[in-house]
């Protein structure tokens, strides 16, 4: 079975360990590294334009010695009208070595890995997931604040729509004494089941809606962005865009070597004034991406996944209830869930059903 | 003269062969030929997007050691507005070794190759040739069938307007002992100039309209897809598009090593559980493509062409009259055609005209 | 501080030369350079869609053995949907090692420089500069013609609008003995500013109306297109866009070795029948762009900057009033202007302002 990244809970901690210690390394060392993967070819399969995840993989494979090939304008690309994504899945992994497929459908890439002939990485499928920005951040914190442990950390802005928060989040409470602090307005406040997850790791956390207050006892700020797409309505998002603007003034009272982080983009929730400051590390951020991928390529072309097969989900008569879901619109894909309790989660984009 | 591929009939059959060989070889031992073409720039001109076809062009020159530039969104590309295809071709061939063009246009790259100062291969042009799709069906009969000759080939869907189809049989027709069960409906029957040339090569060749019937003494089933644009109307397409539809049942009575070709993409003229039947082998043949065109890329850079220049067209003041034929938006390129009997053809659309 | 190329004015001319004669050298011997930047990545962020351009600067970097990344599309480009022209250019100046960047709006480039972490290239800024074009004409003459002084030059079209041709004139005022023969319509005659530049360089010049009295004594013939949408109102571009066309029957009283170039695309300015004749230089001309490019990206990337430092504009609590000055809608830029005698110069797009 090829090595897919479709979650990152689908790797263990210590696969997850050995792709930040190989980025680190290559950091170090970028020429040793240079012509890694001479030869191969990534596809960058982009249903959605994301210019800049797909410039961090195809930054990765060249920095690697590899090629790219692929398509970001899913409106002129004869692949998106009437292919099927087994079609084209199965079709560009007989060109490619590597294929990192981004959709707006939740579940397209975990359904793309089920008929290629080499290993997919999730560049991000709708609201679902995005494992490489998880990645990214953990090296963040490896390389900028030296450890991933022990750490009081901060989130800021859309907590419960934001999927890079609560990945991370899923991440940093396997590792010992991180304390969270969740920085939200109730509206926008951690969905229950990912507090159900700090919970099961024994993990401390807390709410509260102000950042001024909350600054000063942080190793670490996570900004987010507030989207406008997630809201249901426009007076929804307008009541929310501008409550956390990070500024100068707010960092006063913020230890000197408190690092902030932000996915990025940004709008305005971070003022250009702070972009000088020393513990800004949203740029640096960036950078640390494509060195993550870079190791993540080599990882996934070097490993093959031999638990796979024993994780077979089931096949049900039942439709996924989410609009969203890949099986929606790709009809021939198998309705697979997994049982938890009560409960019916969909393999594709985990949505939950009450049986 | 360099050594274009507008029409494989531009090339002799001996010249196939060679193509077909050397694709096999590679296909046998890829390192080999992985440094063939360093140094050389391939553009990918693609006025009409194509994303599987311009990716496998891709795919092939990056897998010779070489590199690619090129475009394949004619609307926001300042190349294809007001700029003519002989200045654009004329240009692009100052920076690029090798071009694969692809135009909704009749004749696009002959007029291109007209003036550029490298090869120009056709990556299709309209509904008028496709010449790489021939050579990878070639290939995929030599690799898969094992032979090009003595085989009883089925060819079902639109045998009316699928260039595909009638490039196929026009090659098959020089190989020894070949028959044709030509499977379509009275209206999307085989236009009578393809079946001429079968005569003309003592081809015996069968109509029916049974797809049931005709497939159990079949050595390749070549399926198409009933495409909506070459119908008049949507009514005509309606109700033609859901009439082959091939489907395991079907299956059942064809013989145990037929095998089953689709020149992709495909709409549901083969229904999913076929693919994992052994005789399908239209995934595999798209990797065939890709082989086909690093021989072809290769063949194109290390010949040239001798015989052109006796084979000087007339020019005529006539103008052609396809409406989709490339003499009709770009008016300097001369009028060009061929005399055969009482026939004026077009150089550029193979449009015939009564003289 | 980094060596960018945001105007040609920033360089000397001794470091032009340099440029030039590396360009000459590597048009020898290409060879030589094959590896250049083996490992060094260009990024071309098109805001604005130009497919030659960025042809011309993709191969220029393959050519020396490096990579490529970056859009060309920007509707569907996440980039340049609500991210800051400083966030793109930084963070995209962590992957590449050099950014080539064209805009629509005028100061882009100069704007992207300011944050960068690599040098940047203006391969256009909307009506403003186009430095790289300016260097392609020079070597094309250097070429072509063999000498950069003591030239006849006609300059011919669009003389009010066109960058192009103010940026040649300027650029060869600074070489000994030229003299300009500026053929256009009143409406369309050179501005007033690059009249005083002439006249500081003691360069004759005089204006002409018709192309055919002027042919007979020029040594090089610069063609340029009437562009619609420099124009006000439609009625005033169809007044003036068929005025100059260049044909066969005009060369006649041409020297024998003059020399015809045009920036390209042309309209139709110059007739079909001219391509042949041996003066004309306009493709070839293409073919030194791509050369230049590859002497500039060499150049950028072993060059730092130690002078500009001492460059510090002013920063002033104005606003330019140039509608398409990229300070109209990246607000957080600072307010740079230059003073000259009682004019302020918008450090960004040269926009002049009385005090």
């Amino acid at each position: 079975m090829y090595k897919h990244l479709i979650d990152l809970n689908d790797f263990t901690r210590s696969e997850w360990e050995e792709i930040i210690h190989t980025a680190v390394e290559i950091e170090k060392n970028p020429q040793k590294y240079s012509h890694a993967c001479e030869g191969k070819i990534l596809a960058t399969l982009f249903y959605e334009p994301s210019t800049r995840t797909r410039m961090s993989f195809q930054t990765a494979m060249l920095r690697l010695g590899g090629n790219v090939i692929g398509f970001d304008n899913p409106d002129t690309s004869s692949v998106s009208k009437g292919e099927s994504v087994k079609d084209t899945a199965k079709i560009v992994s007989g060109y490619a070595d590597i294929i990192a497929m981004r959709s707006a459908q939740e579940g397209a890439a975990y359904a793309a890995s089920m008929f290629t002939d080499c290993p997919v990485i999730n560049a991000g499928d709708g609201g679902h997931l995005h494992p490489t920005q998880t990645l990214t951040d953990l090296l963040t914190l490896t390389q900028e604040v030296g450890r991933l442990n022990g750490l009081t950390i901060g989130l800021c802005g859309d907590l419960k729509n934001g999927r890079t928060v609560h990945s991370l989040i899923r991440a940093l409470s396997c590792f010992e004494n991180n304390r969270f602090i969740l920085i939200s307005t109730k509206e926008l406040s951690l969905p229950p089941y990912v507090k159900n997850f700090m919970d099961a790791y024994n993990c401390c956390y807390q709410e509260i809606s102000s950042l001024k207050e909350a600054v000063s006892q942080l190793d670490v700020l996570y900004m987010t962005r507030i989207q406008r797409e997630r809201f249901s309505s426009e007076a929804e998002y307008q009541a929310q865009k501008h409550i956390y603007i990070l500024d100068k003034e707010k960092l006063t009272d913020a230890k000197p070597d408190m690092k902030i982080l932000h996915p990025l983009p940004r709008v305005d929730e971070i003022t250009d004034d702070v972009d000088a400051d020393e513990r800004a590390v949203y740029f640096k951020q960036a950078v640390h991406g494509m060195y993550v991928r870079m190791s993540l390529i080599m990882f996934c072309l070097n490993h093959s996944d031999h638990r796979r097969s024993a994780q077979r989900p089931f096949v049900l008569n039942e439709q996924c209830e989410n609009p969203n879901c890949i099986t929606q619109t790709e009809t021939y894909l198998p309705h697979y869930f997994e049982k938890n309790a009560d409960m019916l989660i969909c393999k594709y984009c985990s949505q939950r059903k009450l049986i």
